[in-house]
């Protein structure tokens, strides 16, 4: 079969699977972008199901998006970055997966980000999102810290922001501790303000819902609430921490990317705010990227074998 | 039907129903124990299915141990303390229940450990065990503090140092803090030292499961370890400030209950430690004097029904 879009050279696929969606981003071998799309969770630890079913609707709205058939989907070399799959025995699931394209090439959501973030080259990245982790890739050696999940870690994460949201609402509500301009910005969002109302609703809350009330303990630390202020300072510590062990590596770039980044990074340390360099393109250009290194490395590496047969 | 094991009077059943287990206790009208049981879950917020069998297969329990049939289920005067059921929803859910006894009164885990533990008497108490909360009543006052919930609530419980062991091992093979001893006594306590293995082991743990290893805190404070002391000494805190909360009641007695008060009972605040008065009766025999006051409360106030329409 020969796809019809008039393209040069094999497609690349590339996807950023989180735990609650998933992007994926459709290119030419000349770095062309013809499609894009979304789906559910592609995080192993919900389900391969789940998983699987989320990274196939996206891949058939980017093909769609595109203009190309269906069926092109076994044309396509796919670099995947996968919440999770920094696990071994969710990456050795997801790598028996009987996938439909020509090549499969896993591996975990926080390097495609820091791959994206530095286009390829050697670097550091923070995720400061739902949860809280951070990778540096220099000189070969990669170092992994934190993303070990909640509410046990991803302190200064999204998650841990909206969990101590409520904690100090109710401790002020329980009076073991200060009132709170908290308190009236919870109850406006979540839209009841008794304590067993407020524990009622968070009472099964998963990261991503803690995680939707994160940016309420900033509007208050903004506007003068010394409760939140020390959430905030609190979290902003635990980035710091995980900056400077990257930087022990010394990365010759370094980002910061998630929903709570911009957020935090006023409130981070002046040398990490001095480091800090824009990343140079989205996760799924990362998972990209790395389709083609790995697709050229095993490619190579077929030739090597072919040359050493032939000798 | 008459129940032929000869005691005079009603047969009273009190019922202790925590998110783990539910205690049941068989006594006559003179206080006389018949019969135990043991169930499953009777917290409404794991289902209604869950909690009710629960309840039942610990009460067939009872009966079987007293030598009833099971058909003198139907003359038993309930007493019931249900963790959940201070949440109005649930409450009414509970309320609503097609019960098979003669007389189900229904409150809190919380308030027949009160009760219980002061013998029906005013006072006051906290239950450190899985989760953490308080009660005092007080001349026909209730004040109830905490127990809201993991992880948003509950510090100093159970579950509470569980998940701050794992966080601070996890921070510590980070290199983001400083060595613990505690990263050996859970690598012996769970059998696995990896950080992604215990990850994996802990990554979907109840609160049960997070409280199972909190004892070994106590141990590496005990051994001298200075992350340990700073956990126990967190939590403790905490635990003191509910305690001076519940004395603004001044209640005449105050005791603390649960898996975890002993362990720390030394580290709290002494003013805290020298009030403490040893718990009466375990909260299932609080259960039974709850439906006791409530059967002769509802008793005379029908009697009084009675003599009103007679007049």
């Amino acid at each position: 079969m020969s796809i019809s879009s008039g393209q040069q050279g094999p497609l690349f696929l590339g996807i950023d699977g989180g735990g609650s969606k998933c992007r994926v981003v459709l290119v030419t071998a000349d770095n062309r972008l013809l499609g894009e799309g979304l789906g559910g969770p592609a995080n192993p630890l919900r389900g391969m199901s789940v998983a699987t079913e989320s990274i196939l609707t996206a891949t058939t709205q980017a093909l769609q998006a595109a203009g190309l058939p269906a069926t092109a989907i076994s044309q396509l070399i796919v670099g995947a970055g996968l919440a999770g799959v920094n696990m071994p025995h969710y990456f050795q699931l997801f790598s028996s997966w009987q996938h439909p394209f020509a090549e499969f090439h896993l591996t975990s959501d926080l390097h495609i980000a820091c791959i994206g973030a530095h286009n390829g080259g050697e670097g550091a990245v923070i995720i400061a999102g739902t949860g809280s982790c951070g990778l540096a890739d220099v000189k070969g050696k990669i170092l992994d810290i934190g993303g070990h999940g909640f509410p046990y870690g991803d302190n200064g994460s999204g998650a841990w922001f909206g969990m101590q949201l409520l904690h100090h609402v109710l401790l002020a509500k329980d009076q073991l501790a200060p009132a709170t301009l908290m308190t009236d910005l919870l109850a406006e969002a979540v839209g009841v303000s008794a304590t067993l109302d407020l524990v009622n609703h968070f009472m099964h809350a998963t990261p991503t819902i803690f995680a939707r009330y994160a940016p309420l303990v900033f509007t208050a630390a903004e506007q003068g609430d010394a409760v939140a202020l020390q959430i905030v300072q609190q979290g902003a510590a635990f980035i710091n921490q995980i900056a400077h062990k990257l930087f022990e590596l010394q990365p010759p770039r370094f980002s910061m990317i998630g929903g709570l980044a911009y957020k935090l990074v006023p409130y981070l340390d002046p040398l990490v705010q001095q480091r800090l360099t824009p990343a140079l393109a989205a996760p799924e250009f990362g998972a990209v990227w790395y389709a083609r290194q790995q697709h050229a490395f095993f490619h190579s590496a077929q030739v090597a074998t072919v040359n050493q047969r032939s000798e």
